[in-house]
C-alpha cells in the first residue's frame, strides 16, 4: 500500500518504520511542526497538493485531524487521535458519506478484544465481584490508565450500571460493597502496560488479562485496519462493525 | 426446595451440606450402594416409593443415571454424571419431553464462563498462537484435564478445526507450526484446580483464566441451576439455553 | 503426639481435624468459655490439673495466654495468637527459660518463606521498583492485610529505611517516586489469601507470590512446627531459628 | 567509559546504542567478519593496534573470545559469549590473573537474582513439589530454554540432587511422584521470556517469576557490570562476587 501519514510523532515514526519492513511506501507525511528527522516528502498543510496514496493513518492532534476531516481529501482514513471526542466523531460522521474513516482512541486489537469480552461476559456474572487492575511504567503520570477507564466504561454502561469505583481501601474498615468495583494502579520499572478484570465468586475466580510489550501493538493494529480498510465502501468503521 | 439426591458420593455429600446452610431440604437419597454414614432415607433403587421432591441431583454413575432415565421420576432433573455421553444424552433427550431435564458434565458456572468466552473469541484470533495450560494436585492420575480437554474441543470445533495438539516440545528442534497449540500441564501439592487460554500475538497476549479454590463450585453450580430448573417447562437444558 | 490445645476457636478445631487425620490425639483443651460442641475434655483454666501432652498449641486470646505462660505448664508450647505482642513476647522469653516455646503471628510456612526471600533479596533490588499486591474475599473488613504489612516491614527494615507507601494514585498526576512503594488491595469472592511483591526494573520484573487456598495453612503450620519443637532444647524460637 | 567492543552481532549493537545513549564512548570494535553497517573503528584481530579503552565487553563466538583470553588486552573484560564453558573458563582464570575478568552466561541481572532466590529457598522447601514454566516467542527453536535449564540446575545441585525432570505427562497415568520436577515450554507470539518456578505444598503455592521485556537486559546487565568492574582488582568475577 502507499501511505499518507498525518502527524509524525513517536506513533507514526514505528508505523513507518513497520510499514517498510512489510514492503509498504510512505508517499509522503503532512505536519505543520518542524520534523527535521522526517525522511519523507513533508507538507505543512491539506492545502498542498498531496501525493497519491491508497490510506491516510493519522496519530496526532485534534487541531491537525480537524483539518484533515475539513479539507477534500478523497481516500480511505484511519483516525487514532485522542481528545474531542465528540467534535471528531461528528465530523468522521459527515466525512464517512464520501471516504471510509476508521475510528479508535486505542488501535491495539487485544485491547479491542478484552473490551469485546468483557461486553460479553459481564451481563453474565452477575453474582460475581469484578475488580480492575492496571500496571505500567514509572514515568507514567495519569492514574488509572485511559485503557481502564475504557474498560470500566464497558462494564459500567450495561451491566452494571450502578458500579461505584473505589480507588483506595486503606482509609475504612469495612467490607466490600457489591456494587464496588476496586480499581489498582501499579506502577513500576518500564512495564508496557498490562490491564486485567477479575471476576470473583464463591470458590472460583475468572481473570481476563491483557499484557502489551511494546508499543508497536498501536502501529500494527492500524497498519492491519489499513488493509482492510481499503476495500470498504464509505462508511464509518470502528473495531465493532469492521 | 426439596431434593432428592441420586448417588452420595464426595460431590452430593457437598450438595447436602451447601443445601441444608441455604435452607434446603434432603428428602431422600436413591443409592443402591451401601452408605452407612447417610443421615437421609435411603432407597436403593427407583422402583422403591419416593418422596415427594421439588428437584433431582444426580452425581452418581451413568448405570444409576440410566436406571432414573427410564423410571417414572417425575420432576426436573439435573445430571451431572460423566461417561456413556452419548448413550445418556440420548435417554434425556427421550426423558425431557415429561420432564426438565439439565445436563452438564461440569457442573462450574465458571468453567461454562470461560467456554463461552473461547467460542466468542477464537474465531477473531486467527492471527495469535493458542496456548493451553493447566494445574492441578499431585494424586491427579490424568494429565491433561477433563476440562482441558473440553477448552480444546471449544477451540477446534469451529475456529482452529486443523489445530495440532502439542505435548512435548523438548524433543525436537523446530519452530512452532501456526498450527500448533501446546498443552502444558502442571502438576504439584494440593492445587484444586486452573485452567489458562492463551492467545499470543505480535506483541501482546491476552490470557483468560479460570481458578477453582474447592470442588464445591460443582456443587454450587448444582444448586444455582436446580433453583432456575424448578421453573422451567419441560425440555433439555444445558448451561447454553437455560 | 498427645496434644494440648488452647483455645477452641476456628484455628485450633481444624488443628485437632488434622491432628487426628495424622494419627495424633488430642488429650484436652483449655478454655475459659463454653464450646458445647467440644468432643474432648475441657478445661476450664491452667490451675486445674491437666492430662500429660507432648506439646500445647495455642490458637486462643492474650488473656489466655498470659494466663498459660504465667502457669506451671512444663511442656513445648507453641503460641500463634496475635494481639499484646510485646508484653507476650517478654513472658514467652522468661518462660523459654524453663519450656521450648515457639511463637509466629503468622503460622503460614509459606508465608515465612516469602518473608526471607524479600530478605535476601531485597538488598540487593536498589535499582527496582517495589510493588506490593494482596487480594482476599469481600468479608474482610481490614486493609492492607496484617500479613502485607509484615511484608513491607520486611523491605523497610534494612534495604529500604525511606520507603514511603502509597495507598491511591487516582489523586495525583504525578511520577512515581523512586522511594514510593505502591499497596494494592484487591477484594472479592472467596479469594483466601494471595500476596505478591513485584520489583520492576529496566525491561524486567520479578515476581515473588503466595497463595492461599485454605486456612489450613496455619493448623498445618502449627502441628509441623510441633514434630520439630517437641525434639528441642529450652529456648525462645521463631521460624528464623526453628 | 570508553568502551572496546568484542563482537558486533544484535547484541553488542544494543550494548553500543545503550551506551551512548547513557554518555559512554565506543572507540573500536573488534570482529573478524565483514559489518558494513558498523560506525565505530573497526579491527579485524587482537594482533591490530587498539584503541586505549577503560573496559571491553565480548558478546561473540569463542574463537574471538579465545583469540582475545590468548592476546595481551590488558583492561577489565566482561565476557558473555557461550559454548566451550569449560575450556573458555580456564582460559578465563588465566587471564584474571592480570586482568579483572567477569563471566557469566546470562547477562541478565534479574535471572541472577531469580537463581540466588532459587538456592535460598529450595533447600527449605522438602515438602513442596517443584515446577518449571517457561514462554517464549514461536521462533525458539530449543526447548526447553538455556535459562530454565540454569534453574534446573541451581535446584538439582544441592536441595533436589535426585530431581527427575518430566517434560510430557499426557503419556501416562500415573501419580506425580514426589522427586518429578515438570517442565513446561510455552511458545508463542513474540514472548521475550518468562521464567517461573512453582512450589507446590498443602493448601498453598509460591511461585518466583522472573519477566524480560526485551533483550535490551542483557545489553544492560553488561554496561552496569563494567561500571563496577572497572574498578575492580585483577582476579576472576561473576555475578556471585561482583
Amino acid at each position: 500500500m502507499d501511505l499518507l501519514l498525518v502527524g509524525y510523532g513517536a506513533m507514526n515514526k514505528r508505523v513507518a518504520a513497520l510499514a517498510e519492513d512489510r514492503g509498504h511506501t510512505i508517499v509522503g507525511v503532512v505536519s505543520p511542526v518542524e520534523t527535521p528527522d522526517c525522511p519523507y516528502s513533508l507538507f505543512s498543510s491539506f492545502d498542498e497538493s498531496l501525493p497519491n496514496a491508497d490510506v491516510a493513518i493519522d496519530f496526532s492532534h485534534p487541531n491537525l485531524t480537524k483539518e484533515m476531516l475539513s479539507s477534500d481529501l478523497a481516500i480511505p482514513i484511519i483516525i487514532a487521535t485522542t481528545g474531542e471526542k465528540d467534535t471528531l466523531v461528528e465530523m468522521m460522521k459527515e466525512k464517512a458519506k464520501s471516504n471510509p474513516v476508521f475510528f479508535s482512541a486505542n488501535m491495539s486489537y487485544g485491547v479491542h478484544i478484552l473490551t469485546q469480552l468483557l461486553q460479553t461476559v459481564a451481563p453474565m456474572m452477575d453474582d460475581y465481584d469484578i475488580e480492575l487492575i492496571e500496571k505500567h511504567h514509572n514515568q507514567k503520570i495519569d492514574a488509572p490508565s485511559g485503557t481502564l477507564v475504557k474498560l470500566l466504561d464497558a462494564i459500567t454502561e450495561e451491566a452494571r450500571p450502578d458500579a461505584n469505583p473505589v480507588y483506595n481501601r486503606s482509609q475504612v474498615t469495612e467490607k466490600r460493597e457489591k456494587e464496588d468495583i476496586g480499581i489498582s494502579t501499579i506502577r513500576g520499572g518500564t512495564i508496557v502496560g498490562e490491564h486485567e478484570v477479575l471476576f470473583a465468586g464463591v470458590d472460583e475466580v475468572i481473570s481476563i488479562k491483557h499484557t502489551a510489550q511494546s508499543k508497536d501493538i498501536f502501529a500494527n493494529g492500524a497498519l492491519k485496519v489499513a488493509t482492510q480498510l481499503v476495500n470498504k465502501e464509505n462508511g464509518f468503521y470502528t473495531y465493532h462493525n469492521l
